[in-house]
C-alpha cells in the first residue's frame, strides 16, 4: 500500500506521481478509505504545481477504470464541448458525422449553473428519454447511429466523486484535473474519435487564448496516449452561440438550421452555429474515417444540405422516444414575453454571452443548484448579431418565461446592457 | 459571512487573504463550521503560494484569540527552540535568564516522532509536575521567576486543530503555517521578549541554511508585528547537542552542565551546549531588559559560574513537586546497557544527529504516537564530539533501555553507522 502522505509531499514540493500511486489512490478514494480532507489537499497540490502528461493519462485512466468500459465496432467519434451559452452545436454536429456513417455515442450533461444542458433541452421534447441505460444506449446507436444520452452512474464514478469534492474546496482550476475529469468519461463512452471544442471568452470557463489553448493541447495529448484519434479547436464564446438561449428554443433553432422547414419558419438562420458544426463534423469525420479533411468537409456540407443529417436527428429524437410534433406544439404554446428594444442606434459590435447566460438562468432556462426544475420555454431569443445594425426601438432581443412575468421588466434592462455598439 | 471558496481561490490564484477573512475563518474552523476538506485545501494553497508577514500576523493573532491569553508583569522572556536532537538548551538557558531577573514563563512540548518533549524529560525527575494550570504556572513563575510546563488545552486550541490536520495532509512544510503554529503558543504565553533558536540539519525539520533563515526571518518579524522583542539564531543540528540524548540522561547533563557537582559525577561537561544556551540567554536578557549584549553577556556568565542559574533551575523543579534526590537514585537504578565501540580509528567528523534520534526512539526515550509511554532510562550517551580521536575499540556511545534488551544489539550497528571519521 502506498502512502498517500508521501504521495502528497512529493506533489507540493513540484514532483511526479507514479502511476501506481495514482491508480491505488483513485482506486482507494473511490472505495472511502481515503478523507476528503487528504484528497482536497492533493487536489490543490495539484492545482498549484500541475501534472504532466503522462500523470494526466494515468488518472484520466484510472477514474475511467473506476466504471464501465463501453466499445463499439468500425469508425465511431464525439464532440466534447467545454460549455457555451447558446450552445447548440452538437445537434447538428453529431447529425452531420453521423449520416457521414460514424457512429456517435454522445454522453452529454445537465445545466448547472450558467452552463446549459445537451440532455435539458432535448428533455424539452415531448417523451425524449435522455436517460437511457447503457444497454438502451447500444440500441439506439446500433439502430440510428448516433444517441444523446446522460452520463450514467457505471460511468467514472470516481471522476464524479472527485468532482463533487473540487467544486467546494476550490480545486476545479486546474487544466490536468479538468483534463482527466473530462477524458474520463469519454474514453469510458468508447468513441474511437474524440473532438474538443474549447470556449474561450466571457462566457466560458476559459477566459483567454492561452488558458483555452492549453486544456485543448492537454486533452488531444490525454485522449491520443489512451488510444484515441484526437482534434480539438478553441471558439469564441464572447456572444453567444446563434440566436436562441435557453432550451426549446434551441432545439428548434438547430432544426431549423439542419434544415426541417418547419422549424425553420420565423427564425433567424444561425450562419455562426452551422459554421462551427460543419468544422467540428469535419474533424470527426475525417479522423474517424481516416480520409482526408476535404473529401470529410466536402461530405459533412452535402449531409447537411441534403437533409441526411437532419433526419439522422430526427431518427434519433424518435429511436429515444422524442415526438416532434408535440414538440412544435409547445413551442406554440402561450408564454410570458417581453421584447427588448434598443436606445441606441448603431452596428453592434459585442453581445456579453456571460450577461445572456445571467438572464436565462434568472428566467427559469437553468438550475441554481442540482435537482432545481427547468422551464422549456424560458429564455432569450437575439434579433441581432455582432456586425448587424439596430436603429432606437428596433428588437434587440425577445426574452420569454411561463412563470414570474414581474421578472421580464428588468432582466430585458440587463439584456440591453449586453450589447455594445 | 465571507466565503471560504472565494478566499480558497484567491489564495491559490496567489493572492493575499484579508484581515477579517483570515480571522473568521480561524473562528469558524474552530467551530467547527468550515469542513477539514475545505481547510486541508486552503492549507495546502498557502504552501503552495505562501503567505506575507501581514497574513501571518493575521493568522498568529486569531489562533491565539482561539484561547487564553496571559500577562506578566515586569521584564519576561522565553525561548523557542523548533527541535533537536539531545536538545536540553531550555534547562541552561532559561535557568540563566531567570538568575538574571526576568520572569520565564515556557511552554514547552511533549516528544512525538523523532523530536524530544521537554515536558518528558523533566517528568523524569519523580514527582515532578510538567502539566500545571495556568494559576499553578502563575504561582511558580511569581515565586520562583521560572516555569516550566505544557501547553494546556486553554492556549490557541485553534492551533492544535489545524496542526492535527496539517500532520495528516502534507501541509506541516510552510513557513508561513509554521511560524503561526509557533507563534500564536507563543504569544498567549505573554513573554514580552521571544528568543528563537531555528534548528538546521540532518537531525531537524529544515535541512538547509536558507530554508532555516528564512524561518528565523518569519518568527522574528511576525513576533515583532504582534508587540514583542524579538530574536533568534539558526544554530546546528548536523550532530545531537551534548552526549546524552534521552530523557532522563538529558536532564542529568543539563544539571552537570549548569554546575551541579553530584550530577557531574562521571560525565563530560558538554561545551557546546554551554555556549549555545549562554548565547541564546544573552539575547533573551538584554531585549528583556535593554541592556547592551556585551553586558548581557558578562550578566549571564556570571550567573552560571556562580551557581545562580542552577538555583533557580532547582527552585523550579521543587515548586513543581520534582524531587532531585529521588532522581538521583533514578539514575543509579540498573538498566540494560550496550557499549558501542569503535571499528575504525580516526578523528570523527559527523555523528548523524537523525540516526541517534531513531535509535533513541527504538530504543523507547520517544514516541511513535500521542499518548505512547516513554522510557525514562531509555536513550544514547555518547562517549565523544566531533573533532576527537577514537580508536579500534575505544567506546563510541553507550545505549541503554529499561526493557527489550535484546533490540540493543542491532541498535548498536545503527549507532556506529552515524558516527563518520
Amino acid at each position: 500500500m502506498i502512502s498517500v502522505k508521501i504521495a502528497i509531499d512529493r506533489k507540493r514540493e513540484g514532483g511526479a506521481l507514479e502511476t501506481g500511486e495514482i491508480r491505488e489512490i483513485v482506486e482507494r478514494f473511490s472505495a472511502g478509505d481515503i478523507p476528503d480532507y487528504q484528497m482536497s489537499a492533493l487536489a490543490m497540490a495539484i492545482c498549484c504545481r500541475g501534472m504532466d502528461e503522462r500523470e494526466t493519462a494515468d488518472l484520466t485512466d484510472a477514474m475511467t477504470d473506476s466504471g464501465e468500459r463501453i466499445e463499439w465496432e468500425g469508425p465511431s467519434a464525439d464532440k466534447h464541448s467545454t460549455g457555451g451559452v447558446g450552445d447548440k452545436i452538437s445537434f447538428l454536429c453529431q447529425s452531420i458525422a453521423c449520416a457521414c456513417g460514424v457512429k456517435v455515442p454522445s454522453l452529454t450533461g445537465r445545466a448547472l449553473g450558467l452552463t446549459g444542458g445537451t440532455a435539458d433541452k432535448l428533455e424539452t421534447i415531448p417523451g425524449f428519454n435522455a436517460a437511457l441505460s447503457l444497454d438502451e444506449m447500444r440500441d439506439v446507436v446500433e439502430r440510428v447511429g448516433m444517441a444523446m444520452t446522460v452520463q450514467t452512474a457505471e460511468i467514472a464514478p470516481a471522476d464524479r466523486k472527485l468532482y463533487a469534492l473540487r467544486d467546494v474546496t476550490g480545486t476545479v482550476a486546474s487544466i490536468p484535473l479538468i483534463t482527466a475529469s473530462i477524458l474520463s468519461k469519454k474514453i469510458a463512452e468508447g468513441a474511437g474519435t474524440l473532438v474538443f471544442d474549447v470556449k474561450r471568452g466571457l462566457g466560458a470557463f476559459m477566459k483567454t487564448q492561452e488558458e483555452a489553448e492549453a486544456l485543448a493541447a492537454s486533452l488531444v495529448a490525454g485522449a491520443r496516449r489512451l488510444g484515441r484519434k484526437a482534434d480539438a479547436v478553441v471558439s469564441d464564446m464572447d456572444a453567444p452561440l446563434g440566436f436562441a438561449v435557453g432550451n426549446a428554443n434551441e432545439v428548434a433553432e438547430a432544426l431549423a438550421a439542419l434544415g426541417s422547414p418547419r422549424f425553420a419558419k420565423g427564425r433567424r438562420i444561425p450562419e455562426d452555429v452551422i459554421s462551427l458544426s460543419l468544422d467540428l463534423a469535419r474533424r470527426m469525420v475525417s479522423l474517424a474515417l481516416s480520409i482526408s479533411p476535404e473529401e470529410a468537409r466536402a461530405m459533412c456540407e452535402e449531409r447537411l444540405r441534403s437533409g441526411a443529417a437532419l433526419a439522422k436527428f430526427e431518427a434519433m429524437v424518435a429511436a429515444q422516444g422524442g415526438d416532434l410534433d408535440a414538440f412544435e406544439r409547445l413551442l406554440l404554446r402561450p408564454v410570458h414575453k417581453f421584447t427588448v428594444q434598443s436606445a441606441k442606434s448603431g452596428v453592434v459590435r459585442s453581445i456579453d454571452a456571460s450577461v445572456v447566460a445571467k438572464v436565462a438562468l434568472a428566467l427559469g432556462a437553468g438550475r441554481e443548484k442540482a435537482g432545481d426544475a427547468i422551464d422549456p420555454l424560458a429564455g432569450v431569443t437575439l434579433a441581432l448579431s455582432r456586425g448587424e445594425r439596430a436603429c432606437v426601438g428596433s428588437p434587440l432581443a425577445t426574452i420569454t418565461c411561463s412563470k414570474s412575468p414581474d421578472r421580464l421588466e428588468p432582466l430585458a434592462g440587463e439584456i440591453m446592457g449586453a450589447f455594445g455598439f
